[in-house]
């Protein structure tokens, strides 16, 4: 390849292959130059370090993996069923993230871990949505009222981690598991319902 | 010591001790009998396996952890606050133990997850005691009526997973931890609320 026409989706596209390949721990930049054609220089000049470039590598594979669940949070629907849909449709992305090819997925989860900033971007991101679900159910009466929307959005990720947080990837293909998602969106939902 | 005199307290404690210094995947019987003085044929005449030795040291460990959370099952408070103090209860007493002594916490946190019939027997101990506060509260008119009220105390425990999850063991000291625990509460109990 051409140095001059490399782009930084390419080699993000390269990194995720190698990271696949070798992975998190052996993985290098020279790797991710050599599966490309290029000098590792022609990397470092999209990305100044390894570690700039695998941390653009985990939030491009988060913000796909994100796609739908974004969709999902403009949904034109009430409230509670908004919300419900939002929660399965994240259940659903990582579950099948998970299901599709553990082995990308267990790589990712050991980059996601190496990056307390992608982490914290990744919740804030999501906590956003849910707030906003929760404001606008709020003002159509469905839910609330909150003194603090922000703080009730984190408690709804909280409470809801067995379904969307990796370490308990495990547990996702396990029988019962839709059961017990659905008795924990209802007694979430239930603690949001307006009550005047 | 004389090995007739061993009992399997004494035993177990050695090999809490022993587990603790050299590591869940060091650890062997022989060290254990080398502690108390005594063969490990006197340690097998109590414990038939390695496994059986690890399992029951896990148990006990849990077991006493879960003292204080047992009698706060017991508390006679009305549903709402004897749940709430039940769930602060449970999580102090984990983060207690991590805070207290780390590299016990790690050292049992990795034997826990080797015997699943452990994790399951402790899980069922908990919802258990959930169900009957659940059960209590509802006669009581402060909670549900609820269609399945073991499902319901499951939903109540995984909601609150934040909390008690050794998974999650790193977040117990961050600044904020009681305000997120409090606003999971206060959801999950605002889910269970009566509504005639």
């Amino acid at each position: 390849m051409m140095p001059e026409t490399l782009t930084a989706d390419q080699i993000l596209e390269a990194a995720q292959d190698v990271l696949r390949r070798f992975g998190p721990s052996k993985a290098t930049v020279v790797d991710v130059a050599r599966a490309l054609g290029v000098s590792h220089g022609s990397v470092y000049r999209h990305f100044p370090s390894k570690a700039a470039l695998r941390e653009a590598v985990t939030r491009r594979w988060l913000d796909r993996a994100h796609a739908p669940v974004a969709l999902a949070a403009e949904a034109d629907l009430p409230g509670p069923e908004r919300l419900r849909n939002w929660l399965a449709t994240l259940f659903d992305s990582k579950r099948h993230k998970v299901l599709d090819d553990p082995e990308l997925f267990a790589t990712f989860t050991a980059l996601v871990r190496e990056s307390s900033a992608v982490v914290d971007d990744h919740i804030a991101e999501l906590t956003a949505e849910l707030a906003a679900i929760l404001r606008d159910g709020a003002e159509a009466g469905d839910f609330g009222p909150f003194d603090d929307v922000d703080r009730t959005a984190r408690a709804v990720f909280d409470a809801t981690n067995r379904f969307h947080d990796p370490a308990y990837a495990s547990e996702w293909k396990q029988d019962g598991i839709d059961a017990a998602f659905d008795a924990v969106c209802s007694l979430v939902l239930a603690g949001l319902r307006h009550r005047p």
